[in-house]
């Protein structure tokens, strides 16, 4: 594989780049019946949009609209695959001169050229957070199958620029700045977010997700474990350095006899283990925690490397976010949908 | 897939139980003209054998004798697949009736039987700690291939039972008592597992795992990034609930300037991004921690459930080690070296 | 996998339906640098346009233009998926409720409502020949990079309606109506289609594909035979009934002593195997032959079956081929090229 | 993959060449609760054995016991990963110098210098039809899957040596030489397959395989097509040089009218197509035929090239075949099988 399908029986394939002509993407194995419209798309897209994020938000404008080519016959997905794309609309040519042969630190750049021989210079290219668009896409599908059969995904931010949420309100994040899990933490995290944008810096922040509904046995239990699955859908996202499920990295420094959840007759005493027990689902909620590092698109000048190898000095203009939070938690979430819809279809094989 | 195969051109394809007749394995796209033996197995094998670390260790007594079963031709591999069996010779039979039908706390047991209805309960069957033994085989195949391009992988315990090791030594790891990345922190760990243990319980620890010679640009841009499938790999190895990569969790908590790595002319002044940009390689050295839970059996009384629903209490006897350390070691280097193993043979693909 | 994903590591993913918005694909895999451009793409989409055949075509007018959405960066590939969309132009509202409840003989209608339960009714949705459109323009992007390796592709028609072409002349073929191999053998096919025709009936033929350059060993030796994957890549395009290498069917009938070719220091004296031993390339030129069936949308009344299991009389209406050939040609000559495409990629992570 | 892989979800993994150590796979996806023993295995494997297809069958002697490691227990499948051995008893030193350096014609080994750049030359190494043994043991084991499912898949000779057997009696072909599909050709073919024995010579013929019980709709619309799929597994048993399905290359000579199956309430009037439509199951019995080449090890003195590129005769001495029929109609019936347990547990996705 070349990397840009997701997924064995749920899969999404993605293509497109930040100045391209458009992005978009085919969702192939999404079972028949299921109710699906452009609208359920674009509400999910409409959630990573420039400017939902408010101060932390970039200056791009794009409508970011999504077309349904496929895969759906009066309002319901058929079997077939699902493609849609969404155009490209704000294309207006820029001086990319500054960055064609220069290696911004903390991006991809270097990278692609050290692979590909040659890149998009333009806006990143496919190693722009755009890309992420036809996640988001994506992870409205799924998300179709999976409240079908119950499952529920949730995101919010839990630290801000080292901030810590007071509180942990699931449900409420999605009407508030910055997918925040809690409302009065919020503007502790606008005043963070406005020191270090006048300082021409930027901040990273940390992503919880939860998932209700998922049945015990989900998962497989040795390569494609459940935890391993999702650790690749969300470390798979640019700018996420860390995934840990549960305790996650707390759990090493814990005794057996405290880490261990005690089970009920009716549930569990305790959820350290994040909701995944050997690789399958234990029936609880699932715990997931993502460190995201800052957005490397500073506005203060570095030192770098051009593709001719001399050191050099650059500082980048133009619009960029502060901090990849909040447009990274939709595509959070979308990735979480994705890895469990493709478990839900491989769970239906194991029955008799 | 069933999650049994891990990779994609280099792939393993695992098989066995902990109390069943053997184990093994299948090796399916290693290049032909490596040199390979039944010795260069085993010498991995070896690492990971019960004893090798000390107090810590499991008192199961199993040589672990691998047997190359194809793919190999006067001492050199053939680029057919290579078999592998290692056959359980402690089958000593034991009375299970106590966990049969009971679920032990923190392991698979419960998700085992809500997904495929039955299980092999002896000794945890296929989600013992014992599968990984075909783990090390297939890494160290992978590693016939890593060495021929020059990539070195090491790994070391950096902290246990909440003592994290006072020095970063990988070279010297392999020769001393836990695989620990320090001498002198060895002793305290030591004492640490000893009181532990007097306790009846059991304690985690953080292992890192450090590759060189990756070569720039070894990776892929979106949902195959580097980092993601070291992710996945790492995750699905038993008992680890987190893992990060270079500044990890702390860059969450970094400034956009502290955090980027700058570029000079020949290199980087800084290993924030653990040799990882953009989900491709920047030439440093690659950096990943993982966290490991303390193993659940624990000696002593739990609250549990059996299949029936019920509340009942469980101690669990028999022999058991104290920590997944140091028998992890291996298995992490092991997976590191598979999923390498693959993209150095996914990039060959990509040169024109 | 779902089945709208062709290759390993050449991979097209396809999707859309005859009536609804679009149609299109993403390559996934293809190697930076390669000259592409809308227009490769377009001449080979032209073949396969309704009229190319004469008097087998098609009435339905579409121009079938593709329009090429990422993946090509100043005129070249970059490594990164190609995204591309055929928009449907001719949707015209027709009246299908005479076929929506009822299966048309030698049609996918009664497996569709079978495998999901539910069908796009119009024009035969996902399992009308207008799905290939998408299997061309994959095919034009894998020959840019068959022909940087040398390898040259030739479809051309042998039988129609059980006359023989006289001649196997594939170099003319393109220029010819039918794809004929023989120009003196159109003006026979064209009184045997016009008499079928007027009879309200279909025919069929048999079409041979022919591989130049293809070095040796390219292929793998056992389940992935270079013969397997041709079989697979053809035996999916709709109305193809049967597959054939070199002496094919015929070789069951010859004795080891006249199947044999014979190798000579530069090369064979004979190609009864079709360039292909042991499911590796020989070096020779590939020779493969397919048998396309009628296609069954005759305008005679047929006897069959409805949804409720009734049986019912129909009569086919509206625009319809007379034989799935010439059109199929360009299709089955595309997926040769996805199929090699896939083997020359693989073949580069076997060297060392 | 490497090609050593069969199967999506239902899959087989196979290693071993003709003269290592042993030969073996893994069944990875197999559901649990399905009764298998290792005698469920070995009597599929007793029918391919050398000696069972009298005059036509090879000298060799082996055993070919097969051992179960893993994925059973107390009878039953678990749902875990089936590995599976077969040792190599008959590893007798024999001098190869003869044959080392020499391609003989019609076999692999040209193919496998120029791919792997060496090969394992014993007794053909992997391209050995000793290979097949991990196919049939992999399809002893899809067969415990299909019964379950009331999936019955029959394979008979019904062409050798260009004699056409004179009648299509599937169910008796097991008890009778060649597993011939008439009692009343097989004097015929005994006494051809002396004629050519004693001339030095080979030959080949056609294997029928019917499936009965296949649900209608198992298979996939468009490139996993159910006869694409199994075309794919056919092709890739050596020897076979061609496949149809229903009326194959024949309908190529049909007109639509003669060619289509009319439909009735409760069936169809013919069955043409083979039990496929559009690449999904009829509900009518599955019908494939395949060409199987006589096999290209003959007692004759040939002209050929050894690996210098230089001009060489060559006659081949040692233990052979005449025919790869019989030993050949398992293993097709097995890779039917493996095809078609896929499909089924595919087909468990859709559902809803």
């Amino acid at each position: 594989m070349s990397g840009n399908t997701f997924g064995t029986l749920f899969r999404l394939t993605t293509f497109g780049e930040s100045h391209g002509v458009g992005l978009g993407g085919v969702v192939d194995g999404c079972p028949p019946g299921l109710a699906l419209s452009e609208a359920d798309i674009q509400r999910e897209l409409d959630l990573r949009k420039p400017g939902q994020g408010g101060l932390a938000a970039t200056a791009r404008k794009e409508s970011d609209t999504v077309r349904l080519l496929s895969g759906v016959f009066e309002g319901r997905t058929t079997g077939t695959p699902i493609g849609f794309v969404i155009m490209n609309e704000d294309q207006r040519s820029r001086d990319y001169s500054a960055i064609k042969d220069v290696y911004r630190p903390g991006h991809a750049d270097l990278g692609y050229d050290a692979k590909f021989g040659l890149r998009d210079y333009r806006g990143g290219g496919r190693s722009s957070g755009r890309e992420t668009v036809s996640r988001v896409a994506g992870g409205a599908i799924a998300q179709q199958l999976l409240e079908a059969e119950g499952i529920g995904v949730r995101a919010a931010t839990v630290e801000l620029g080292g901030i810590e949420a007071r509180g942990r309100d699931f449900a409420g994040a999605l009407a508030r700045p910055y997918f925040s899990a809690d409302a009065d933490t919020v503007p502790l995290w606008e005043e963070r977010v406005r020191a270090v944008k006048s300082a021409g810096d930027t901040l990273g922040g940390i992503v919880e997700v939860r998932v209700s509904g998922v049945p015990a046995g989900l998962g497989e239990p040795v390569f494609d474990k459940l935890d391993a699955r999702l650790a690749y859908a969300l470390m798979g996202v640019g700018a996420v350095k860390g995934v840990e499920v549960g305790a996650g990295f707390g759990a090493a420094r814990l005794l057996g006899s405290g880490n261990n959840d005690p089970m009920l007759a009716d549930g569990f005493a305790s959820n350290n283990a994040g909701g995944i027990l050997g690789g399958m689902a234990s029936g609880q909620e699932l715990i997931v925690r993502v460190g995201v590092k800052p957005i490397p698109s500073i506005a203060l000048e570095q030192q770098t490397r051009n593709s001719s190898g001399e050191a050099v000095r650059i500082t980048i203009g133009g619009r960029h976010d502060i901090c990849a939070i909040p447009r990274i938690v939709p595509v959070l979430k979308a990735m979480t949908q994705l890895a469990l819809a493709d478990f839900v279809l491989l769970q239906r094989r194991v029955g008799r």
